[in-house]
């Protein structure tokens, strides 16, 4: 039976895609199981992804479910190295669904793309019964443009390398589940929904392959993004929980709801493993873009212990980071 | 409101894409409506696609909502003259779906992909919680590549050219329609879905710019097809009843049933305006491939009159076809 856990991003959402999908799908590009499929067309390579997006609610503090779709594609296209060229949008709707809402969506979907320069190049309508779906959920796909001659994959990360990450963690987690909740909490913290594309652009002219790879740590978060590369990489990964950045406001919430903000979705963030020699001046870079608020080096690659990824708590002890097991938060994005 | 007739393929559909997304969205590409975009890569065009699929049942004789996702996605990008080079795969699924029903629609996708050669290259998982959706919906994108250097755009048709259809009309609408109902019905009908490049590119081969486009007549079925064709054209088609091949058990099944299975959706045919020159060789070619089954010229196009599509009824009169309104089968595809 499926479970929500499967749909988590996490633990279950890994063996169901070993065990179902990749046993009966298998091929070399899928099998790489990145953000974003790289397909060689002609001389030319490019960048295929696809995301469905069922949020609820689907207007939230920061953002909606149109943003989210525009901004998240692109994001995937991005962490490969993919300049987005165009996006599709296929939308199921629920009979009765309030057209008021489908036209304020649709807008954010139009300013969303113009924003990013990134045109909606075709799209998709499917109506189903009320009750058969809830409201709307969306999927975009893209195609991006690859420039660099290299690839961002976690097969280069290296001991030695720094890990950046372009900003505070857990806002669009925190945002979505205190909104679902309707808690009443500390602060004005809201998505981070944003399209990164640019700011990977000029990452990569800042610094070239001595970035090694980029990831967008969305659901399961930045623990079970880092536990993922550094698997994939045959390394281990220490970061220093003081070095993590967390609004104060989002720490204060997940410590009311007992939550860890390293596990919930980010939708405007990256996460760069790169040289040693090009972390600071990378860092600078994104200290000065409006894309990367709170950007920090928050650890290092080292050769492979016993576990993935491991953390220097706050109190100065160590804890090993593990994926996101079991589903804390179903429909985040 | 959203009602189900939005999402018919027909004249609601048209309003819908026009008044709420058009009005927004607009770009060269996306204003075409054509079944696939035509992007620029570098020196190379490609084709992009995306389609939802929220058939029911999900089961059908004939195939499956997996099966179905796969061919249908090919087809948009065929009837642009793409050749599909990589499908993006992204499920929905209900909390509480029964796995075996997921293993065996992957089963289907599996096969359905390497039948047509066209290997899924990247996907997503969602789960919603049980009620919020209905069992499975699946989204394919497609990315094709186009070497043909000339565009397949209605706006080459001329009067003189021959319409032709690629088989039988209405079997996967009858199929679905039946089946849902639990109807006994005379027959052996199924659903038509199939994989249609092979055959496009054969086409192109022997015919070249001879054909001026080609449509898959998916949602509102043959008739709203040649409407909207005739109607982009600024022409009017002439077809002949007697002309169109129909099953006698799916005409049967209408007949009972008070539908026109010139409005039901097909998975597996094509429609090809072509200049008169050609349009034996490629009904003879068509002849010869298992991927039209009784093919057959249906008509012409004429100068625009005053309707963009008359039919000569099998007893001889003349009508004008018109496109779909209303929505006799939510869920087709």
């Amino acid at each position: 039976m499926v479970l929500l856990d499967h749909g988590s991003g996490g633990l279950a959402s890994s063996r169901l895609v070993q065990e179902i999908f990749l046993s009966r799908l298998s091929n070399p590009i899928l099998n790489e199981l990145e953000d974003s499929a790289i397909l060689d067309i002609g001389q030319q390579q490019i960048a295929f992804t696809t995301d469905s997006y069922v949020v609820d609610p689907i207007f939230f503090p920061g953002g909606d479910i149109g943003e989210l779709a525009v901004n998240g594609t692109i994001n995937d296209l991005a962490m490969k190295g993919g300049m987005p060229v165009a996006l599709s949008l296929a939308l199921i709707l629920e009979e009765g669904f309030s057209l008021d809402d489908l036209e304020r969506i649709m807008d954010s979907i139009a300013r969303a793309s113009i924003q990013a320069g990134v045109p909606v190049a075709t799209g998709d309508t499917k109506v189903v019964p009320k009750g058969k779906a809830d409201k709307i959920f969306i999927n975009t796909a893209g195609v991006g443009i690859i420039e660099i001659r290299f690839p961002l994959t976690a097969s280069r990360i290296r001991p030695g390398d720094k890990i950046l990450v372009s900003g505070t963690v857990g806002d669009h987690g925190a945002t979505i589940m205190t909104r679902r909740q309707g808690l009443e909490v500390p602060g004005q913290f809201q998505s981070d929904t944003m399209a990164l594309h640019r700011l990977v652009r000029d990452m990569l002219e800042l610094s070239g392959e001595n970035i090694r790879c980029f990831r967008d740590p969305t659901r399961g978060g930045l623990a079970t993004t880092l536990v993922e590369l550094a698997k994939k990489a045959g390394v281990t990964m220490e970061i220093a929980e003081t070095e993590i950045p967390v609004r104060k406001d989002v720490a204060q919430t997940c410590e009311i709801l007992g939550l860890d903000p390293l596990y919930l979705a980010n939708e405007g963030k990256l996460v760069a493993v790169v040289a040693p020699d090009v972390a600071d001046e990378l860092l600078a870079l994104m200290q000065e873009s409006h894309l990367a608020p709170e950007p920090a080096i928050i650890g290092r690659v080292v050769e492979q212990g016993i576990m993935p990824v491991v953390m220097e708590t706050a109190i100065g002890g160590k804890r090993a980071v593990e994926m996101l097991t079991g589903e804390p938060l179903p429909r985040i994005c």
